[in-house]
């Protein structure tokens, strides 16, 4: 069959004919729990996942990974295009969190600026975009006979613990992941509507650094009474000044030696589609959203749009070392640790990156102070102009939405999988609306879901579509 | 009665003698639990102070300070001369801990290395001296029929968290603490039988610097995504860049503009009595009870006690910001906080160094980190000199002990209190060995606490006796 047959009119009267049906779809999998941080569930949606790429006649396979397994799905049509679906089957923790309703209870609940809204966990990030593709799909094969493309599932369930075992599963099974495009469903309008079309990730590098006592000094193996300071050496002071040597003070430059060395300036699509984003960016909202009350440059527009996309950035995730409590107690803490990202731009390497941090401490007399990564990956970037991007603008046009294009977001993926390791560009969104994900009433809009559904399909068989 | 016609020798055989109820009085002391923290049976154990004041023939009264009641006492033998005996009832926690007996059960166990030793919480910090001064002062009395000094007793709630309310107790009350001189009940004998008498305690100023984003830049009220880094200020890097200038990089020296500006160097007393310190004092022993491999200078003898007892010290106790668990989460945490110590030497003013660190903050772009005291007090020193300590080390010898001097410690104590205040010297001591204060299985050795008794009384018998 020819994509261009499909009438996508009569697979959106489909999708809302069948819209009560699909609602209980998506209910039954979010109501599944799936706790990738406490196993809870896992094993039982991972199958669940696998039980819905079978029900649209593929093969599915639950395969094992150094961690939770991974969900590996064909449908194959015999079309001339093979779409890689990337999602994710577990979610975040609820313990602790007030929440309105039952987290996985898929309950519809009105609320206040957004009307009917599922609030359950993982809802918005992502099981709810994910079993929306796989109604879309149900409801394009129902319509059309059959699937204007060949898909292809890569669904982990350890994207919340930083997707830990998917590099080393892409690399062992790259044969079987072979695709035209990779597809990240997603959610992708915001508060007011909105749609935001990101075409790239920066990288990541998250490291410890660990200062402890040693033959350098300072106490090797308990903290001391505070009252040895002035004759011992302090292992939080020695990572406070060896910190301060990799900022500058003004925070607006990392001072790591030959960090920069590779950072590539923004192309010239990139500088087009930055001065098209200038036009509807916002900074006065940007502020609002964070709570903040200034940039760290006093530039707008393109020129501020830049630093924020095109810069690395170094931040302190977190401190710690002696009494965290309330109240005194003094003492010459034996430990001191940093948690640090670096965020890295076209064309930093991680492992470069992590040499240079590891050079820069033995070089201001920091040998001592011990660099733990515990991530590192690079940043990933696709066109405009891939045809599964094209194919994506080409979706929210025609369902009446112009996007906001970003040729790079500041957030870290591991894409570079796709981009770099399989070679295939990535697509990601699809309309929809959602929120608080890693919060308390996690929600996305009926009507948001609705949409995503009609734009997952319109997505493929836009992209089947391409010249 | 002339304190010169007790014969002390029946003073040590009546304690002897009376050695099974004393340690039945202690026991009862020790069970009663008088945690200030949980304020856990703090009301019972004043009550049970203020029995035994009454029980000397003394006034007793259970007054109410800003916190925990404080036992105020006074026992008027009509004598030329009055002690004030300053102690605590309150012990630290027990909770989480694990220890070899009920930690409120007073019972005695064979301690490796040490023999027989009363293993409870409190038996060394502080109320195992205190009961063993009510003993003595009961012996004393037996045998001479009187005292041979008037007593008088300030014996605190709050000790273990800080002596809060002391210090506007002991202004208020001035007119009921007049005395010759304060007395601190101690086991002052170290793991070698070492007696170790201490002159002075330094002063202590405790602060918590807190970074939160604000005008100058920074998220304002919530943690927001570690991506925001780039273009957003960190009050946790602000926080670190703001410490590393108060601390140059070799730790040795403290930025802090005019700190030096009052540090007295030792009197001639003190610097006789380093000379003679030096020739007991052993480096390597220090280095292995810290488990440290150096010290931050390569100096030793004089020189290092110099540096160790009459320089200030700048210590961070405690670094907290942003995720403080296992594994990632990247944040710009919208607060960080450190909380320091400045140890006061001779003759250093806490007020004024607490200006010196806003000065210094404000001098160097930190106008926005908050200081936030939680105390300040200053340094305390008595002389050799003074009647009570030239009693207390008559005291020693008399008992064939040779105490190492010295004319200040790194501990932090508001003995200024009774120096200052009161302008009365204080004595701080006794024989007798105990440990592990603070921690499970804090001890007191029985033959020590024997010792104490016997130390006590000799000591308000020499004291009496002073021309």
């Amino acid at each position: 069959m020819n994509a261009k047959t499909i009438d996508l009119n009569q697979v959106y009267a489909h999708i809302d004919q069948s819209w009560d049906e699909h609602l209980k779809r998506t209910q039954k999998f979010i109501q599944q729990p799936s706790i990738s941080a406490t196993n809870t569930g896992i094993q039982e949606m991972a199958e669940m996942v696998a039980g819905e790429i079978r029900a649209l006649g593929g093969e599915a396979q639950v395969m094992p990974s150094a961690g939770h397994p991974i969900v590996y799905g064909h449908v194959d049509v015999g079309a001339p295009r093979t779409v890689l679906i990337y999602g994710m089957y577990d979610v975040q923790p609820v313990e602790g969190e007030e929440w309105l309703v039952d987290p996985f209870s898929g309950d519809v609940v009105d609320l206040e600026r957004f009307g009917p809204c599922m609030v359950s966990r993982g809802i918005m990030n992502s099981k709810g975009p994910l079993i929306g593709t796989f109604n879309a799909m149900q409801s394009l094969k129902s319509v059309a006979g059959t699937l204007p493309v060949n898909l292809k599932f890569l669904v982990e369930g350890e994207e919340e613990l930083g997707s830990r075992s998917l590099p080393a599963f892409v690399e062992q099974h790259k044969d079987l992941l072979t695709a035209d495009a990779a597809f990240f469903p997603f959610y992708s309008q915001d508060l007011t509507g909105k749609v935001v079309q990101w075409l790239g990730v920066k990288g990541l590098v998250f490291l410890e650094l660990v200062c402890r006592g040693g033959d350098w000094g300072g106490p090797t193996t308990r903290d001391v009474h505070g009252m040895n300071a002035v004759w011992f050496h302090s292992p939080t002071w020695s990572l406070v000044h060896a910190l301060s040597t990799m900022l500058s003070a003004d925070q607006q430059h990392i001072l790591i030696e030959d960090i920069y060395n590779e950072v590539a300036p923004p192309s010239a699509e990139d500088l087009e589609l930055l001065e098209t984003l200038a036009t509807s960016f916002d900074e006065t909202t940007q502020m609002k959203d964070y709570e903040v009350r200034r940039f760290k440059y006093n530039i707008s527009g393109v020129d501020l749009l830049r630093r924020f996309l095109y810069e690395p950035s170094l931040n302190i995730d977190g401190l710690i070392s002696g009494h965290p409590g309330e109240g005194m107690k003094t003492v010459l803490p034996h430990e001191a640790r940093a948690k640090i990202d670096i965020r890295l731009v076209p064309k930093m390497d991680p492992s470069r990156v992590v040499e240079q941090v590891r050079r820069h401490l033995d070089k201001h007399g920091f040998g001592h102070i011990e660099v733990r990564q515990q991530s590192g990956y690079p940043w990933s970037k696709s066109s405009v102009s891939d045809q599964a991007n094209t194919a994506m603008v080409e979706t929210y046009r025609s369902l009446g939405f112009e996007p906001e294009i970003w040729p790079l977001v500041s957030g870290a993926a591991p894409f570079y999988l796709f981009t770099q390791t399989l070679g295939i560009p990535v697509a990601m969104g699809g309309l929809g609306h959602g929120g608080r994900q890693h919060s308390p009433n996690e929600y996305a809009t009926i009507e948001g879901m609705k949409l995503y559904e009609k734009s997952a399909a319109a997505f493929v068989v836009n992209f089947a579509a391409q010249p």
